[in-house]
């Protein structure tokens, strides 16, 4: 089982973004405490986190720039990645576009995802989608997604699991 | 701009078909008008379809059996492909997984979508994602998708509208 | 282990295609050959198929046409599909492009692959790159490919040989 | 049009790398003239680049790497990556496989790539072959590649010029 944390580190710059934070903070405690679990269990975290259309930049200095003064910097330090955490960086919403996530799954050996992050109406949705389309059992846990309302996190956390089978109840009850 | 119908010519043989059967058939009507409205002003039309695991069958065949005794005969009359429409068959969710649409659509010189068929939380949700991914503009005419409740469907279109800036305007609004 | 076929199923209409024929039609007498003693120990047979551009034709159509009075006939009806062979029709050269032979071969659990067709130089080296890249194990035995010419032949499989660690040992060689 | 250079940025420590190391240092002079003129003229430049599976690099440390003690450093510090050139970060021989490039070219507005680098039989084919099958115009200057040996870039180069009618011309000849 793997642990995806879709754009989490994010300047939060984006329209719409100040509704996301508080949503997006309290999701990134609960993210937080399901990867030290899962961790502890020897389970690969990785991150799936958005260039910004930043063409020249890896994922370390992207969090470096979102975690000085950006509005998003107390996740970013929150959520900082460890070193024997993974990423890829992803041009679109979902992680499996033009990102190399379905080679390193491979290498990691694993079929399961728990897929965490926001927006639970974009990015996650999108990779939950492709997930799926790619027959990888999928877990969203209901408190570690967030979008710009409560009612967006409901509607794409219900499509998902009426479309899509995809298993939405609350971190506590993932099961590496 | 080209017209995708996705899923359309369908056994509806799949849990839930019954639900679907009336919905479906109200977009059938409105789809077939939007495609001769769409094709008189010399616009593509591209059915978008399940293989339904039938891996020896081409869509015409597809076409033969749905349309002779399953539950979808009537859409599958209804909405039988004309010689001059394309058709690309799909082994998953979205038109553009496995699937050669981007090539066609380049082909035919479009970046303009008009989605419709079913589901509008599965296929056509997934179909209109990688669409928005791949930045075409897309617009899903909320009269001309179906699922397997209207709930699903207005849920899925409210998504899209929100999460996508997908235009969920009645066919009536479609102006190629 | 599946054995792939590609593109012999052809009209051989395109420039250079008399120059293939001979070299296409002894191919395809070790190709049955070699299908047959696959099929006898009940590995599956995936034909991968150009659409030649005919967006509304299905395989079986591609196939009558193929074996009425094209230049490819005699090779069309030697490898006529039977009906538990599988298809994939791919729009490009490789058959992991736009094509459903992932998802199929997933479905057929191999991840060993005999590759046999034409051209060795486009199609066979195109479709045996993308499965070098995906992990799989390659075959492309020596005496079931052809090109416009022996040389070509030569050149892409010691290309195969030295670049992508293919076995190009011909079929006599390959095991099950 | 766009300059890529696939993998100069590159330790060499893998088996062949010293029997490659003069081929491509050769190749990365060439490669460096090139990109000055192409620069001159507006013309960008992408670094499609192996992570070495280094998953959680970023392009500039692979850079640092690189350009202090391996074997590649020479040519590491010779192209070393200007801050308005742009890179992708990709995990296996094509550019173009589980990576940005396709998206990139898109705001980049090019259609025509020259695509230069190492190896010419290994990561420049492929990517020129994934050109190719989505219609890029692709030129290989023959001065501007390298392999561990000059038959095997002969042989490749031979092989895009005839399968794919790439432009395998001296950089001299590169057009913006």
């Amino acid at each position: 089982m793997a642990l995806v944390i879709v754009d989490m580190i994010n300047p939060l710059d984006f329209r719409g973004g100040a509704a996301v934070l508080p949503r997006a903070l309290a999701a990134a405690r609960r993210i937080d405490r399901l990867k030290q679990r899962l961790k502890a269990g020897g389970n690969p975290v990785v991150y799936a986190n958005d260039n910004f259309t930043k063409w020249r930049m890896g994922f370390n200095e992207i969090v470096a720039i979102c975690a000085n003064g950006s509005r998003g910097a107390d996740i970013a330090r929150l959520l900082a990645p460890e070193p024997d955490d993974h990423f890829v960086l992803k041009p679109k919403h979902s992680a499996f576009f033009e990102a190399p996530l379905e080679t390193l799954l491979a290498k990691l050996k694993t079929r399961r995802l728990v897929i965490t992050g926001l927006a639970t109406d974009g990015c996650v949705l999108a990779t939950a989608m492709d997930a799926h389309m790619r027959e990888y059992e999928v877990h969203v846990p209901r408190d570690c997604v967030a979008a710009a309302s409560d009612a967006r996190t409901t509607r794409a956390l219900e499509l998902m699991k009426t479309a899509m089978d995809v298993d939405v109840r609350a971190s506590r009850y993932v099961q590496p």
